[in-house]
This record gives C-alpha cells, structure tokens and sequence, in this order.
C-alpha cells in the first residue's frame, strides 16, 4: 500500500502557491455550507509513521479552514475516566456534531497497531479489533457522517534522514527523541503490521488515503485536496437523501406514515408475547418478605469484590404503564445511591440530535462499579421510532446489527447487560391509565400520548417480538416479565439481575 | 452548632409510620411539580461525621421520591482530568440541570474541612476556600437554585457506640475500617474545625442543618421534611418571580425593550473606546516579517515548560466585524492542532439553558497545557443580553461580580487569561460589511442582525466601556486593541497574548 507514496512526490513552490489560493477558497466555501446546512459531521483521522508531518499537516488544515469549526483531539494513555470504559467510549466522546469538523490524533487505530507491534496482542486479537473498527466506521457513515482516513508516510531511509537533519539543527534537536530512534528501528516490523491493518479497513466507503510525507508542498495539498474531497461529496450525498426524502413525502401524499415491518413474520416470538399466561399472582404478605430477601440479596452481590471490574447496565423497555417506575424504584432501593443513576430516556436534547443515534446513550455509561439503569433505551429505534414512522426504515432496520454490536462492546468491557421487559394485557392496560387519572398525584403520568399509542398496541407487540427475536444474544439475552401482577414482577425484576450478575461475576 | 444534635432526638415507630405516608405523597407531588415546570433545579449537600448515617438517609430519599429524576453524585480523590482544571470545575459538571434533583456526598466542603484537620492548610487559606464556597453557593441562589445543606451528626460517645455494635456484628463489620476509628480520635478537632465553616457558611438563604444522626425514624423524617421544605420555598419563589415578570410585561406594555445602563456614567472607559486614534498602520511588507515573528515568539512559549502548570484562556470580543475571526486563525496558526480548541459563542443548546450561566464556559476549561480560545464569551450577558434585553437587568449586573470571581478562580488554578476588545470605528465597520456583501464567500458573515446590530452602536459602546471598566482585574486585565487596520491588530494580538503568557510564567 506504501509503494507509490516512497516515491518522493513532490510539488515546486510556484505550482504550490497558485495551486493554494484556488484550494483554500474552495476549502473555505465547502466548510461553510457544511456549517450551513448542518447535515453530517467529517471525521478525519490521522495516523502515520513517526517524522512524516501529522502534525504539520493538521496545522496547515487548520489555517485554512475557519478553526473556529475544526475540533482536533488527541488522545494519549487512557485517563482513569477513560480505563474503566470500553475503550471505544473515549472516541465517542469526541465525535463532532453535524456541521463540524473533527480531526483525531492518535485514535482508533494507534492502540491495536502498537499493541500488535510490540506483541501485546496476537494476530486473533488485532483481527477483533479491526472488526470493531470496522463497525465504528460503517456506523458513522451510515449516519452519513464521511470519514476521511489518512495516513502519513515516509520510507525508511526518508526517516532516517529526516531524524537526522532534525538532531543537528539546534532549533529542532529538541524534537528527536531515544523513542523516535527506537521507533525507527521497528520500522520494518510497523511497516508490515500497519500495512495489513490498512488494507483490512481500507474499505469503499473509507478508503485509507497514503500521503507521501517527505515534500511539505505536496503532503499539504494531497491533505487539503482530500479534505475538499470528501466535504464535498458529503454535501452531495447529503442533498441527493434530502430530495428522495422530499420525493418520497410527495409520492405519499405528505402525509407521515408508520412504516410497519417489511420483515420475515416471526411467528414465535410474538407468541411469547402474546400468549403468556398471567396466571401467577404473589400475595401482599408473601411479596412483603420475598422483596426484602430478593433486594438483599442484590445488595449484597453490588458491594460484592467483583465489582471492581465490572459495572451493570439494566434496560427497561415494556408499554406504558407497564410499571417500569414501580420496579426501578425497588430496584434502586437495594443500592447504595452513590453507585447508581437512572436515565430515564425522553426526547433527545439538541446536543443528542447533532450525534449518531447510539451517541446519548455512550454518555451515560457507567465506571466500574456502578449501576446505571434505563428507563427506556436505544431500544426506541425499534420500538417508538419504527411504529410511530420518527426514523426512516433504513435507520431502523439497520438499528438492529448496531446495537447488537453496541452491546457487545459492553460485555466485552465487563458490563453486564440486564434487558426486561415487563409484558401486561391490553385490559390491565386499560386498568391503569383509568386508575391514573382518577390518583391526583398520578395524572401527570397520563397523557394524550399514551391514548394515542394504545391504538396501535398490535404494532407496538409486533415491533417489541422482533426487537426481542433480533437482539436476545447469548450475552445480553432478554428477559420477559408478566407483569400484570406488580407484587410479582417486581421481585422478579431484582431476582434476573441478580441471576445475571451472579452469571457473569 | 451541634448542640440540638446531640440530645438524641427520636421518633417511635408508630408516629414515624404515620407521618411517612402523607410525608412521601408531598415530596413526589412537589418533585413532579418541579419536573412539570423546570424553573430550578435544587442542590442537595451531603456532610457530616462518619457513622451518622449519610448514606442512608439519601438512600431513603432516593426511596421516597422518584429517583429517575434525582441524581447522586459523589466526588473522590480528585482523577487526572479533575486534577488538571480549577477544584470547583468538577461539581460544576455535577450540577442538576433544570427540573431535577442533585443530591452531592463528598462536595466542595469535604476538602476545605479534611485539609484544615489534617494541617495542610492554616486558617488564612480555609477562609479563602470558605469565601470561595460563598461565591458559588450565592450564584446557585442567584440562578433560583435552592442550596440544601445537611450535616449528620453524632456525638463522640455515640460514633464510638455505633462502630463498636457494627464491629460486633458479623454482618456488619466490614463496614467498620480503622479508618473510621482513626477519625473518631480525631473527633473533637473535627468538631472544631466543621463547627467554624459551619457558621461561616450558614447563610440566610441557605443555612446549615444539623441534623442528629442517631435515630432511623428522626433522621429519615427530617431530612425529607427539609428537602420538601426546599421544594416548596423554590417553587413559591419561581412563581413570584413568573409574575414579576408578567406584571413587567404588562407596564411596559408587553414590548421587549433593551434594558440600559442605570449606572454611573463611566466617562473615561468610554473614552478608552471612543477617543482611539486609529492612526498607526502598517504596511504589506512588514505585517509578512512581523506576523512571522510574533507567531515564532507564540509557537515557542506554547511549548515552554511552563505549560506544564498552565493553561491558557484567550476571550476575544469587539464589534461586528473587528476581525475576531481573522485575528483567532493568526493566533492558532502558531499553535499544535493537538493543544487548542476554538469555541465559538452562539445561541445556548437546550442542555445549557438549563443550567447557571457559566456553566457552558465552565464545560470547556482547558486542562493543563491547553490552550482555550473563546470567539465571544461569557461577556455576552454584559453586552448583547444586556443591550438587548435578553437577560434582566438584576442578572447582567450581578455578572460583572460573578465573572471576576470565576476569572479569579482560574487564575488561581494556573489559569492565563488573555481579554482582547477590537477595537474598529463605526465608519470601518460600514466599509467592511458592505465588502462582505459583495464577497460571495464571505456573503454567509453578514446577517440581518448585524445591520440592527449596528443601529444600537452607541448602546454597544456604552455597554463595552462598563464591562471594561467593571472587570479589568490586575489578574485578568482587558487589552483594548485598535483594529480598523487588520494586520496592525492581528500583530498586536499576538503580542498581548505573549506578554501575558511571559508575565506569568
């Protein structure tokens, strides 16, 4: 892959200076209607050998687009924020939001490559790297979000020189450490383990583009060029998804339509839903015993020593008034309120909307040692969003490999996934929303909405069987509650997050 | 202080069971009352002595109320990212938005009172710590956030009675460390000295509450009753405020009017701005040797060793069209893309609306050896918000107050300030937005707001003088650069950046 880029490109100083004015002006108006229109982010990512102007580059970028919509971030050894997350957190903490630029430094790559190199991990292991990457990436351009992929290159010998021409200057000596003279020795070794990294995740979406860093002329145009490049097919794409949009909403009459399921009827999930027997009832004697046995005993496994290095994440999802308030509350009960928090999931803030969907819910994952309980989830996409027609059909169907992927960074990080939903009857539905609104403290809790949503309860059921079909894995299985009888699924709430945790400790 | 606490106040079962429930309806009616309306957030301080049941009590509350919408948090050894910003940085991160509940264990008085015990800071630098912790407590206030502060004591006799009967039993003596019973040796000092930041800080608007931590039954009634007390008093207080406003609204007719300055003319800062020459210049030529040098100067000290202690934050303000932008790319011209960020201020997202002012200025505190470029700033209260009416007049003077006392702490945090007004005469501004409207890349910087912008000039200029004169600090001084010559200003620019960084390395 490195061939063409040791060549030694280069570019006179007169080609360079006409060749900027135009380029720069073109950078310019491209970033501006990407400020304007707001309708992905770029991500650019930076990687290369040592020497060959990374960081001269990124300058140079920066001068020439408005830097007040460039972020560049860099990310060293993990923080102690950052070591007890999974270690794709830190990145998507530093995403940009639509409009922006985000150019990062020693990112999603720099970890597997030197880890490989110094034989940290085996080549199974890089190749499950490479598979998260590639997850990262594909997400982000399915969100629309471009990302640019460079890599800067210098041969061995250019290295070498370079090193040396630095060391003797007394301006610059300062530069050249022991580590970049250790690193040039590994420089065959980078060359090779790099070089396979490169063409595994060079994909048609996200090519790797290798620059030749040996001629400051030519390293800053083929970036600048690149740059311009995929701003600008980003706007096209952009523009064309915005008219098939508006073609379709005509085709349909304008009107906002449920899209419902193009999927394989899974007959035998919706049965579990819809044939469960609701016949187990718990009285309020035996539950006064049993809740207080049961929250002990998730007491117990919280300040238990494996929670050192783990952390749990419980999803709520159910219809409405399913009772999910009731359970977390007794859920959290158990806990020591320093290591829990709730998140109860609303319409999202316009922070939340200027990221990839699965963005708001990476902000509140928890440190080790906490507990951080949903009240609803990303599950929305699936669910709410599906059947009330919010996401497009590609979004949501595509949700479904995307959160599988989500969850299982998580486990992989340690976190156990604790996924309920709490299943009533269309009548013990009813039940509640009328005895709502007659409890005065009660009635903020029903809305028109819920009415609204009631309506359509088969296709809530429909979305919620293949939610549950496409996304109970072995590690972050679904657990089914019936929970008609509050009493009972309250103890069977804490009971399966007991079970999971003494599952995985 | 303690005394009250230490009569061994208690409540019977039977009393406690009664009250509990009438108790628990009133806390969730006010909580979804404020949920419902999202006029402030209240903030819940946790303190005390060890054994007394801080734990516990929150964990009750947290029972009673609905703890989706309450948030504990609690702060530890400070970590690496907390280590390098000003101390109070972290509980601004901390803080509930609007709506919600912030219960904070371990917060701004842990640290005061452990070093004091301890002997790492004499009674000079407490006091200092203690006007610190007045400051933020008086802007919560100010923002209609209720501060709630509860200490849970015991007496010596009582936290030596309480460790020995955990210590006895089997299933409660992990709980007991020596630790625990290192700090009850120390207990009279510690009463000593939490007895004095007590009384310091127990302000009318938020007083201290002792609470005596021996009894369940007392202990959980009365910190639900306090924090119902809270809940009430803020909504009573945002409802008189709403129609305070509505009342105003009315007199003036329901026009929104810019609110102007009923301080006392500041003749000379007007001057400062009004009187400028405007004469120096400076030519093609020397701007390409000069800007290079001072960019040379910059480049250097931003990689000083000095920076190891420091951060940097430069504010740039000044009319539309001063050159901010122009001025801002110079500057980061010089600096490594990985150790800079630009913010550029506009409208606030919804996340920061919800919050104190500062808040959104607070979020991007630099760590150390960053630098921080502010494209507008938290000035913006004292000159749009205030020229235009947009805060209230009690909120734009209180902030000439609130932002020296936060410019204040991060210059104590290691924190350079640069304040850079551009300076530009109304007759240069004409000129450059006429040639804006004709660039067609520039075309996207002129607005309609800039044109009514500029009917209001003398306002702004009254407005700028004021802030000038009002928080030019010895620490955080104001640089007023003329700038009706470009080149000139981006020069000087640099230059006051530099000399400050110099002046305090």
């Amino acid at each position: 892959m490195f061939e063409s880029a040791e060549l030694g490109q280069k570019i006179d100083d007169a080609t360079f200076s006409k060749e900027v004015v135009k380029l720069r002006d073109a950078l310019l108006q491209a970033q501006y209607e990407l400020l304007e229109k707001k309708s992905f982010a770029l991500v650019v990512l930076v990687n290369g050998v040592e020497g060959a102007g990374k960081g001269d580059a990124v300058n140079v970028l920066n001068a020439w687009l408005d830097p007040r919509h460039v972020k560049s971030h860099t990310f060293g050894a993990p923080t102690e924020d950052e070591a007890q997350r999974p270690h794709m957190w830190r990145f998507w903490q530093a995403l940009p939001p639509k409009g922006e630029i985000g150019i990062l430094f020693n990112n999603w790559y720099t970890d597997p490559i030197s880890c490989r190199l110094r034989g940290d991990i085996d080549a199974g292991e890089l190749a499950t790297d490479i598979e998260q990457i590639r997850q990262m990436e594909r997400m982000l351009i399915d969100e629309q979000s471009p990302v640019l992929k460079l890599w800067f290159h210098l041969s061995k010998k250019a290295q070498g020189k370079r090193l040396e021409t630095l060391e003797k200057n007394k301006l610059t000596a300062w530069r050249v450490t022991e580590e970049d003279w250790k690193t040039h020795k590994q420089y065959d070794r980078l060359r090779k383990v790099s070089e396979r990294v490169l063409r595994e995740t060079s994909t048609g979406e996200a090519p790797w583009i290798v620059i030749d860093g040996s001629d400051d002329n030519y390293r800053s145009v083929t970036v600048g060029r690149a740059v311009l490049n995929s701003l600008r097919r980003g706007l096209e794409q952009a523009d064309a998804v915005e008219r098939a949009k508006r073609r379709h909403a005509k085709t349909t009459n304008g009107k906002a339509k449920g899209v419902m399921a193009p999927l394989v009827q899974t007959v035998d999930t919706t049965r579990i839903l819809t044939d469960l027997p609701f016949k187990e009832r718990l009285s309020k004697e035996k539950y006064a015993t049993k809740i207080e046995e049961v929250q002990g005993r998730l007491n117990k496994l919280s300040r238990s020593r494996h929670m050192r290095d783990h952390s749990v994440v419980v999803v709520f999802e159910g219809m409405d008034a399913a009772g999910k308030g009731g359970a977390i509350r007794r859920v959290t009960q158990a806990l020591d309120a320093r290591y829990y928090g709730v998140i109860p999931i609303a319409a999202p803030t316009d922070e939340e909307k200027a990221h990839p969907y699965l963005w708001r819910f990476w902000r509140h994952i928890p440190r080790r040692r906490q507990f951080v309980i949903y009240d609803r989830s990303w599950y929305g996409r699936v669910l709410v969003e599906r059947v009330e027609g919010f996401a497009e059909e590609a979004a949501w169907t595509r949700a479904y490999t995307e959160i599988n992927e989500f969850e299982e960074e998580l486990v992989e990080a340690g976190i156990v996934i604790v996924k309920l939903w709490l299943a009533i009857t269309k009548e013990e539905q009813l039940k509640r929303f009328k005895s709502r609104e007659k409890t005065p403290f009660k009635q903020y809790k029903i809305t028109p909405d819920d009415w609204r949503n009631r309506k359509r309860w088969d296709d809530y059921t429909e979305a919620a069987s293949d939610m549950i079909d496409r996304t109970s894995t072995s590690s972050a299985p679904w657990t089914v509650i019936e929970a008609n009888d509050k009493q009972l699924a309250r103890v069977k709430v804490i009971e399966t997050i007991c079970d999971r945790l003494e599952a995985s400790f």
